[in-house]
């Protein structure tokens, strides 16, 4: 079974990044499951919502690789209250995979579970994951229950998710019941998997 | 297999409700499944995070319900692009099952699923499905992808979805998906449940 | 001038409310403006979308202070990330007035004003003031810049704002800031009203 | 006075944008007003969250126009019921404008106005509406009452705004409100401005 995981930070390497670091945690806890993690802004995802944007779109080579995982860990940073305009690019990205379907005529996201992370330096992280679970089940993935974790810490703006140890084991346990619960229902999925659509 | 669906709209019986219209599409598309439909402005569901909170409050039985059904559709209507104050309501209540496990220590409603059906006289389904869907996944509800249909036709404030022909198979067709994507996943998980969280 | 505050707790009196110990430190700063807090839980306030719903409801003497305030201020609790159900019945009730308008034809909440109160005992103030903000918006309510202020404390579901001292100085300074936004752009739409739409 | 407008499509330029020609409606209905009208997509915005985020960064010119002007209209897509990634990229560029203040002391997008038009060939413009008007908010615009406009055909995908005649006349006429709405509070701050925040 594999796990990708789109780390959405606005932050080109080798910034650091404390999605990254939470994101890690999570990827950490999925045992017996072959993890990746992908730094999107590292590459030149061209706005546009089909696979293939053309020349210098870097896109489908992290296409390929969401299509090959089981699960999909989307993970960013908390703007404005929002999702990182990165993270956002990802689901227009994603948007052109609601017209595919596979050999028995199901979407591709079908069967597939996803799950959120979310770091900031203040308040809105219950949002961001609404916001991209909800775009992800549009497009056919499965939202286990209980399959994200964050950390910030309000009220107002403050510190960062590696500066500052305060709630940091609520976000890790969290996190860690987020893994076993994307897991189990990728698994669930794997044997009984959601056929094709009435048509 | 059990699927309970809770008519979020404001309007109290015997008012036609255009969202139990489409609900019910929803419902009549889960084949084998023992369904009900309960309208919730039709009780006292009195505010507050608790599972009971006391006299004269109605939602004990209707929770008995939840708790009896693998399945969960909650239809709700749009009012200023957002769930209903019923749906939120429902929210509320069920948000006491956060701290509510079973034998095996897992929190009540992991391993049932939930979808979402939206009706508005304007733009904002979307909105509600995520909003709603957010929030039982939170509590620990797994959405199957796609689990929901809607029907509302913009721009600006219009005609009802039972005085409005067009549109209308789309939304069926959506919502015979959704069904089947909750019966679906509800069997994946009966076969291969989600284990208690770590602790 | 007079500025309302619609309390928007699921706690009915005598019941503390944190939401309304913040939101008078809001009110406590509007200078030289009549102040008035309402706790709405306390009223039987029917569910619906017109300024009147009949028998036993108590919305028509509160939507009178909402037409006599030029000031509005929002104040909810967050529940599941989202406003509370009683919030948003208050936004279904105002809806009615999307349709009223006055001598001379402008809708009645133009040249009003309006802000957000939120505290929580988790993550969900900055959407919580959005998903109000953006309703009282569509109503027709001028929303200044930076009109609200709120308190929790992530991450995780911690304590409450009366129970925990953390971070309430940025809270009371960033909500004496909100009171004087509102009161300065009141004061301003009083003295330049927006005419009429064009018809 | 000046208006700005940066339209959020995706598509660069010389492609058809629906957006462009909904907000133009919008910025002609300004009487007396120096409009312009930005396509951010045709510039190399760089992510982050500083004024200027370095080599081959274009933000720069664009915030020097947004700086100009008393009201900003951003024009935005709908996909996956969220705003574009392009909108979120500027709002993201915009956060850095919290922290700067003019020689009052007041925060720079203080008494500046701004609204907000969406297209989409499904539904989810009110809650763009929402995200974009909140976050401006957050950063120190005011956001007039009825200050936005949009089209979509729901239910379900459909039609563009530019291949599809039904609804426009209530699109236009939303968007002329809207544009006075904005015309007229612009007005009113700039001759009773909000002042610095207390400190």
């Amino acid at each position: 079974m594999k796990a990708l995981c789109l780390n959405c930070t606005l932050k080109p390497s080798p910034e650091t990044s404390n999605t990254e670091a939470l994101a890690k945690v999570v990827l950490g806890a999925m045992e017996g499951v072959d993890t990746e993690m992908v730094r999107v802004v590292d590459f030149d995802v061209k706005p546009g919502v089909e696979n293939d944007m053309g020349e210098g779109d870097e896109w489908p080579p992290i296409l390929k690789k969401v299509l090959a995982a089981e699960i999909l860990v989307m993970a960013a940073p908390t703007w404005l209250g929002k999702p990182s305009s990165v993270a956002q690019r990802v689901l227009e990205r994603l948007d052109a995979l609601l017209s595919e379907t596979d050999d028995e005529g199901r979407p591709v996201a079908y069967n597939k579970v996803a799950g959120v992370v979310v770091t900031g330096n203040e308040d809105g992280a219950h949002h961001v994951i609404g916001e991209i679970s909800g775009g992800l089940a549009d497009i056919g993935f499965t939202i286990p229950g209980q399959a994200w974790t964050y950390w910030n810490k309000g009220p107002g703006p403050g510190e960062d998710y590696l500066n500052d140890g305060e709630g940091k084991e609520w976000s890790h346990t969290t996190g860690e019941a987020a893994a076993q619960n994307l897991v189990s229902v990728a698994k669930a999925l794997g044997a009984n998997p959601i056929p094709a659509p009435p048509s």
